[in-house]
């Protein structure tokens, strides 16, 4: 079975040999713009490996994992819009470039292109591997409505967290995986354990990315530590300390988000404190770890070989162990 | 053959029968909100006809045609923000309503909404439809690309203004009708012929909605007439005119198209009377009718009955003689 890596490097190469149009150029280039900024290629690489799990193909894999990485890109495009976000990998943002009605255009062309991709598969599973593909679209949209909707609220729950983070980044991940199976002539239950793994696996590495945040090693994030703190983003570390802190700590940590004007420094080395004082990392990293148990306990159910099985679980184990 | 009325009323019937999921509403509601503001429904009716006129059942062809509307009016949610549009058949815009980031999203899921509508179709033709509908998408991405472009442009052609409404409108309604001819088991060709068909009548319809925006009688247009002329928007009229006026008449009309302060209604009346003195009417007038009479050519080449084809006859020239 081919390696993460491999994959990885498939899907990259692949990528830069796609060209586009070259006209209308103001709706080719972003695209092009912003498929060459990188990215780990994570999500089309999964497409390839579930189809290798199940002994299929990766060849007729490859134009699906790539409609999973322009359609990621293409929420990325639009999001940045709404976020009002001027730089994605260190480069301007699409709409920062090139204005908003050039960044909401080129990604209705994108999402297009997506499903041009998305539909050169063998004519037996179109149907399903479609529903399957609008049904992760439907719950990426709704994930960032969700998501900007907790931004004008006071409090959220844990759970309403945990469902937004299932549908903002878990669904495509267990999508990416589900449609990979359908390629590789898995069955439809082997194909929906599967997507359970993908969806755990998801929350889980949305988790790794909230705790990274604030205690990444800055010379290896690639963001800015802190940045979640310092915008009050409401994520399981914040959501927890609100509803854990006590007297001082908890006096302390509503000052600092409710505070206009501050060093952005000294605000995340406060609230890392108060997080500190309360064991937010620990409980953070616990539960992280019991979504990757119940992908694990996914995977254990689906009939592949175990060498072939091991290959994902190195993945899961990469995905809750990196660094950035 | 059912008429273009009782097609029109089964798809309002069948819009207004549409429900959205309550959650999150800010998705939700503008989708129900503008497929809620009416309008002709002439494209999903195209559909139906379609299928009508090779004898398939409508019903097969529901989804697909309210596939075809939502589409349409997912652009039309995403144009108004680029244009800045306040108002959208005489009610609030969804950007002006909710914002823009709303408005952006929304729209994302509309395009979802739309495509799982579409694969409702026969597993046969299912390829083949959603071909049709991804060139149908492209194009009138592009077609707005291009339309967008021309305002920032001095000169335009009037040969590139025809490839921008072909791209914008006459694609979707050449694929309207294609996709019903595929769903009413068509062949290839025959689908292909409507296709044309279709074009070339969308085509006519966009020049005869120049003509209307300029000489429709107010109380029957619906929207304000000379609304082009008062934007410097680059239609049919205007590009021929700077073709042909000369002496006076041209520095007149390169004056109203310059000056940032003016009195509506005697701009209209300026412009149009320059139109007037060089015969403008006519030939948009034409030119519309070369294009229907193309259309009416490729209907020709279709081996249906008579009596079926002259309901699309009937329909065609309603569209050009229509005064709203």
């Amino acid at each position: 079975m081919y390696s993460i890596q491999e994959l990885q490097s498939i899907i990259d190469k692949a990528v830069k040999g796609t060209s586009y149009p070259a006209e209308p150029k103001e709706l080719y280039e972003p695209i092009a713009y912003l498929m060459s900024l990188g990215g780990k290629r994570l999500r089309p690489a999964l497409v390839l490996m579930a189809t290798d799990l199940f002994g299929g193909d990766i060849n007729d894999a490859l134009a699906p994992a790539l409609a999973v990485e322009l359609f990621h890109n293409f929420t990325l495009m639009h999001d940045d819009i709404m976020d009002k976000a001027p730089l994605r990998r260190g480069k301007p943002t699409v709409h920062a470039k090139w204005g908003d009605s050039v960044a909401i255009l080129s990604g209705d062309v994108m999402f297009v292109k997506a499903y041009k991709m998305m539909i050169q598969v063998k004519p037996q599973i179109l149907a399903d591997v479609l529903d399957v593909f609008n049904a992760t679209a439907i719950g990426v949209c709704e994930g960032q409505q969700i998501d900007m909707n907790f931004e004008n609220r006071g409090v959220v729950e844990v759970d309403e967290y945990l469902e937004m983070i299932r549908l903002k980044t878990a669904v495509l991940v267990g999508g990416a995986l589900k449609i990979g199976a359908l390629i590789g002539d898995a069955s439809k239950q082997e194909a929906d354990n599967l997507y359970q793994f993908g969806e755990n696996l998801g929350i889980a590495f949305q988790l790794q990315d909230d705790i990274l945040d604030v205690y990444g090693d800055p010379l290896k994030f690639g963001k800015q530590v802190g940045g979640d703190i310092i915008s009050n983003k409401k994520t399981y570390l914040l959501i927890k300390a609100l509803e854990l802190a006590k007297g001082d700590d908890l006096i302390e940590l509503k000052n600092w988000l409710a505070k206009p004007d501050f060093n952005s420094e000294e605000k995340v080395n406060a609230v890392r404190n108060i997080y500190n004082n309360i064991g937010i990392k620990d409980l953070s990293e616990n539960l992280m770890q019991s979504y990757a148990q119940l992908a694990l306990d996914n995977l254990d159910k689906i009939n592949a070989s175990q060498e072939n099985k091991s290959t994902l679980m190195d993945f899961a184990d990469m995905l809750i162990k990196r660094e950035h």
